[in-house]
């Protein structure tokens, strides 16, 4: 077979371990914890969904691919959770290494073109980043509002930790940032959290 | 909130359950069954990767939504496997009132570009919705031969029903039926093909 065939295939085959990559975050109805595939899929639906309230005009193409590619490194760098303090301080160095080990079974401008969205994502800078990381805050809370704050339950959040994170939600979107904001306000008047 | 974004979330998570519908496919590394979040991801990233390959001029875009969004309608109409005879015979009309129930919950404009896809999709009749079949199709292929072809053993899979269905990725793309080719032959040759 061709060197560029196989290693685009070869490439193909090495992300299925995504989907053994669990998150915190629980399936909607009190189901199990969700997988990165599953995650980045669910993301990406609703990026194309949403996307007439996103603050800035965006290449929709590229937030769905963001979307999509944005937890791959996850694969060797593992989940790392929202608020764990510890986890993030060695999250940088752990995911540029998975980035380097994973997108180099591409073919060199495959691989190029898929770090380069990878990093535009991590940097945030782009109105495509900002609305990405939008849909990365709200699907999970999403689910979690769904499940009477069971994932902040469990792992003591307060609002204020919440709040930090969101933040980035009113980057990439006004309106969703408001949804954000009252789903925040209800969790902690029913004491989900602190 | 607005009745059109109350809409939108509502099908948001609406779409979480498609993550509970398991498919025959194992993932790799003989791991557990995959479901259809997880293969619509797959086959989204791999239509991203391998689009050189596609026989004619696609808008990748198009592509990627049509395989994120082509097994949403399983939610209700469950997946019925490729070699299910029975199955077959119900599927469309199951999944035609899973259509209307599942994207009625959008608002009406989106309602009607959702099943415009699925229905493109599922007449394939487009460069775009051709090559979203080769992918539905490698994607399975490509699991299946990584564990042995332990699904089509399972089910007592002929050549000629993998071939029969393999017939569309030609159609979609004439290099990646030549990988096809060869991994359905080499399955035939180590006998997990009868």
């Amino acid at each position: 077979m061709d060197e560029r065939l196989k290693k685009q295939l070869d490439f193909s085959l090495e992300i299925d371990k995504e989907k053994t990559i669990f998150r915190q975050t629980h399936l909607s109805n009190h189901g199990r914890n969700e997988n990165d595939a599953e995650h980045a899929w669910h993301m990406a639906i609703m990026a194309y969904i949403l996307r007439e309230y996103a603050n800035e005009k965006v290449d929709i193409a590229k937030v769905i691919l963001m979307c999509l590619i944005h937890d791959i490194v996850e694969i060797d760098a593992g989940d790392t959770y929202a608020y764990d303090a510890e986890g993030l301080e060695t999250q940088k160095e752990r995911e540029n290494a998975a980035k380097e080990r994973i997108f180099s079974i591409l073919p060199e401008d495959q691989k190029r073109e898929m770090v380069s969205l990878f990093d535009e994502f991590e940097e945030n800078d782009t109105a495509e980043a900002r609305f990405a990381h939008a849909m990365d805050n709200l699907q999970p809370l999403m689910l979690n509002h769904s499940n009477q704050g069971g994932d902040w339950r469990e792992h003591g959040v307060t609002a204020s930790q919440v709040y930090g994170r969101q933040r980035k939600t009113k980057l990439g979107s006004e309106v969703l940032y408001e949804v954000t904001d009252r789903i925040i306000k209800e969790n902690i008047k029913k004491g989900n959290l602190k």
